[in-house]
């Protein structure tokens, strides 16, 4: 396995996964193991995921089917880094695509799909939003390529009837991100705040949604703490983290 | 002061006020306690409870501000079971009125308002929801008579510029709470869910709104949970209700 010099191989020992990093241009974040976690994947699920940045959602959930997960990232650096880490894996049924994921239709075929999960870029774009300088994360954190309506659209084109969307979001966002997934007929169903704390707002939002199910039945599952009071790893994600 | 056969007083000791209930009729729940301590009342706001039932809410803020707390309450039985809990507090700036509460601009200037609270009906009318034998239950439960837009177009009407809303509901219905708030121009500003314990689903969600506020900037505070591990009340519900 070839690494560039900027490169390393990490491991997620909760998914028993190796992963290829680059603490310069883009390594996964809590954000990414606690959606692969939500989602629910069965043993032949069909999988997309979009805005794959580094792979890791998709290469988290993939020991979990024997149907093929398909990874969608606009970035080439990123896309790369996720096709090397499907090898270092020996994933024969994941694959890899270099890909506006408003394009993901022309790769998978529609209506076909049993989950999708995203986890897009949570910022919206203004004048002073985008300072990072860098480049490849500034993508993966803004909604300068896409945004949640495009996510929304795609997701909904690629999910079979009744299929599941798993998203991870901002919860200041929460009101649009539910009318948005509404509008697409994604009917949110589930939703899971994430709390760094037990005392402390929420930073982030799991969100499960359904093609075409009803509205109005949305459950507020019992809250993640990321951090218990001690300031140690919860054992919920200290389980996932490190098995 | 006059109690009907099936009335009782109970005292509400975190609060330190009385009020009539009636257990054939109607008592206040605990929802109507996590709504009057979530809602931000100023020593000198003025206050209207929509959907007031037997005044729970309004009786629980009163003692907060010296500005008016008008009451609204459509059924005449309970409006008086609240007029009296008034007169029983010696509370000379609550003033309770008879009326549907989409008609509350008739006794309440528009734009006046620093703080509207409503614990309205919570279920949707279909064929089969309505069975209570108790017509008054009935009606404080179930959209008969008014409806979330009604309490939302309601509230803004009589809220000054900012001022706020504070609404208890059921979580199942958050994305059409939260878009027809937005609709009416109250923009969902901070939520509190409610779970009955701590591994458990939210069953209550406590919402403030911001009278033509700026939409995309919700907070998600620390969840409440009602019953410890052990059953008992959690501390910060034994503290509203016993002081």
């Amino acid at each position: 396995m070839e690494l560039r010099a900027d490169e390393r191989i990490d491991h997620l020992q909760g998914a028993g996964v190796q992963i290829i990093q680059s603490p310069d241009v883009f390594a996964f974040s809590l954000d990414a193991v606690l959606l692969a976690d939500f989602a629910q994947v069965g043993p032949k699920s069909r999988v997309v995921d979009l805005a794959a940045g580094n792979g890791a959602v998709g290469l988290f959930v993939a020991p979990r089917t024997t149907g093929q997960v398909t990874l969608i990232e606009l970035q080439p650096r990123l896309a790369d880094m996720a096709q090397r880490s499907v090898v270092l894996n020996q994933m024969a049924h994941v694959d890899v695509h270099t890909l506006d994921l408003a394009q993901a239709t022309t790769v998978v075929p529609k209506d076909s799909v049993d989950v999708v999960t995203c986890n897009p870029p949570y910022f919206k774009v203004s004048a002073q939003s985008v300072k990072s300088p860098n480049a490849h994360l500034a993508l993966a954190r803004h909604e300068l390529t896409t945004d949640f309506a495009t996510v929304c659209a795609t997701t909904a084109a690629l999910l079979r009837y009744q299929g599941k969307a798993f998203f991870v979001h901002r919860p200041d966002r929460l009101q649009e991100l539910l009318s948005t997934m509404a509008a697409a007929k994604l009917a949110p169903k589930r939703l899971r705040f994430i709390h760094p704390k037990a005392d402390r707002e929420a930073n982030m939002v799991l969100i499960e949604g359904i093609r075409s199910g009803k509205p109005d039945g949305i459950r507020i599952l019992p809250p993640l703490t990321v951090y218990s009071a001690d300031g140690q790893y919860s054992e919920e994600v200290a389980r996932l983290l490190y098995g």
